[in-house]
């Protein structure tokens, strides 16, 4: 597997950080290679082209992302809690990564249909997780029973990423991770009074 | 008022039109002057250049999506009830102009600093009329007295802008406005049960 080869590594870290500080349309593909510091043609060995590039970078991130989530959630512990973990999980790695954070907040968000669509299958795995927790917390009574998983999935992830993308408008500068215990909340009671 | 000049509207509609078929970036004021059955010159008599449009355009619909919105808030109803006249009448407006969908959940998501802030600049807009309902539910008790109003406007504003992410990217292919209730009743409530 390519993923394997010695320099894979090299060249997906080397990518994020191109593509943050450049913008995904100016990452020129040889402008990855000098911040990897291997030669252009290297890159190819790996890689077809900058697209493939984003993609694969983005899957292998979004994969050890949800390899570790996994592990978190196979704990007993109760579905709210779950979903703090999820939120909390999901804020720690773009706040102790600035670039990963631009990544996926900006660039990610590319209009072009069929970048987009490969961008969002690598997105699904991560929305079937969450949907995982909330069939749960629907079983285990603990979330409402009349729940509709696909809202309930928007209400979960849209709050999550709209935290994070204002975060990352106001350059960071303020701490997100501090944010989660009050999202969770947010995200069980709603806004109405009890 | 340039916007009170004749072939303003027209070249705003043409627009829209020409931006959601073709992307932002593919889409030249050539394209769009063609869409509005006007000369390439006319175009720069209104606008400085693709980037002026892409703004004018977004201000002006804007514009009167809000000033809509405000005079359907100016009812005498519960703040809950604004929130669902709010998601109501955002829904109702995307999903009766396939084309403004699109621009609006693909092609206004620019990564480009710049250009990203002044976009984000009118919608902050929208964003303090929300916080306006916000604070008068949480001043007249019918919102929780804890609320962080910053993080209530995110879970707002970010569920409704999933949900309809999600239904442009399927292809608008159900109906997104019978949702507006149960998107409500989930904001209000969140998932845990009662
Ligand atoms: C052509 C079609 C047109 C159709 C139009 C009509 C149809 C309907 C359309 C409606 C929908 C339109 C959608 C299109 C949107 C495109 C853009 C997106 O991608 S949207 C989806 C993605 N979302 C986005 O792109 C939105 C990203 N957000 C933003 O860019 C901004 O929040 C804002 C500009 C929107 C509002 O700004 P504003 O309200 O002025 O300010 P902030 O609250 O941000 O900050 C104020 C201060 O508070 C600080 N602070 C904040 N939080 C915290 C905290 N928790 N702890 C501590 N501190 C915090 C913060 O640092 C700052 O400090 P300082 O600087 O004063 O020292
Ligand atoms: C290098 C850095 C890497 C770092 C990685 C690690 C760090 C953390 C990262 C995590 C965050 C990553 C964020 C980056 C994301 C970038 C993309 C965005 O912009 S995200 C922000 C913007 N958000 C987006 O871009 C997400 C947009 N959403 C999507 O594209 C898709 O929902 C999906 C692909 C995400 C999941 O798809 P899937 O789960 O497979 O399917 P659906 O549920 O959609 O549909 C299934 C069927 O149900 C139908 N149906 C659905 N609802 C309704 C309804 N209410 N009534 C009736 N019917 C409904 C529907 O028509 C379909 O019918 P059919 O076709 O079977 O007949």
């Amino acid at each position: 597997m390519k993923r394997e080869k010695p320099k894979y590594k090299q060249i997906v870290d080397a990518a994020v950080i191109v593509i943050a500080e450049n913008g995904y349309h100016q990452a020129q593909v040889s402008k990855i290679a000098k911040q990897a510091g291997v030669a252009d043609g290297t890159i190819y060995l790996y890689f077809k082209n900058k697209e493939d590039i984003l993609i694969s970078v983005f899957q292998e991130k979004m994969g050890l992302f949800v390899e570790n989530l996994q592990k978190i959630l196979d704990d007993e512990i109760s579905s709210s809690e779950k979903i703090l973990r999820m939120i909390d999980n999901h804020f720690r790695v773009l706040a102790t990564d600035p670039h990963l954070a631009i990544v996926t907040q900006l660039e990610l968000r590319q209009s072009s249909k069929d970048l987009r669509l490969k961008i969002n299958d690598v997105l699904r795995e991560y929305l079937l997780l969450l949907d995982s927790i909330l069939v749960e917390g629907f079983q285990n009574g603990e979330f409402n029973k009349d729940l509709d998983i696909r809202l309930a999935r928007h209400m979960v992830f849209g709050t999550i990423d709209e935290t994070i993308t204002t975060w990352v408008m106001n350059e960071q500068k303020y701490d997100l991770l501090s944010l989660a215990p009050k999202v969770q909340q947010l995200l069980l009671h709603g806004i109405q009074a009890k």
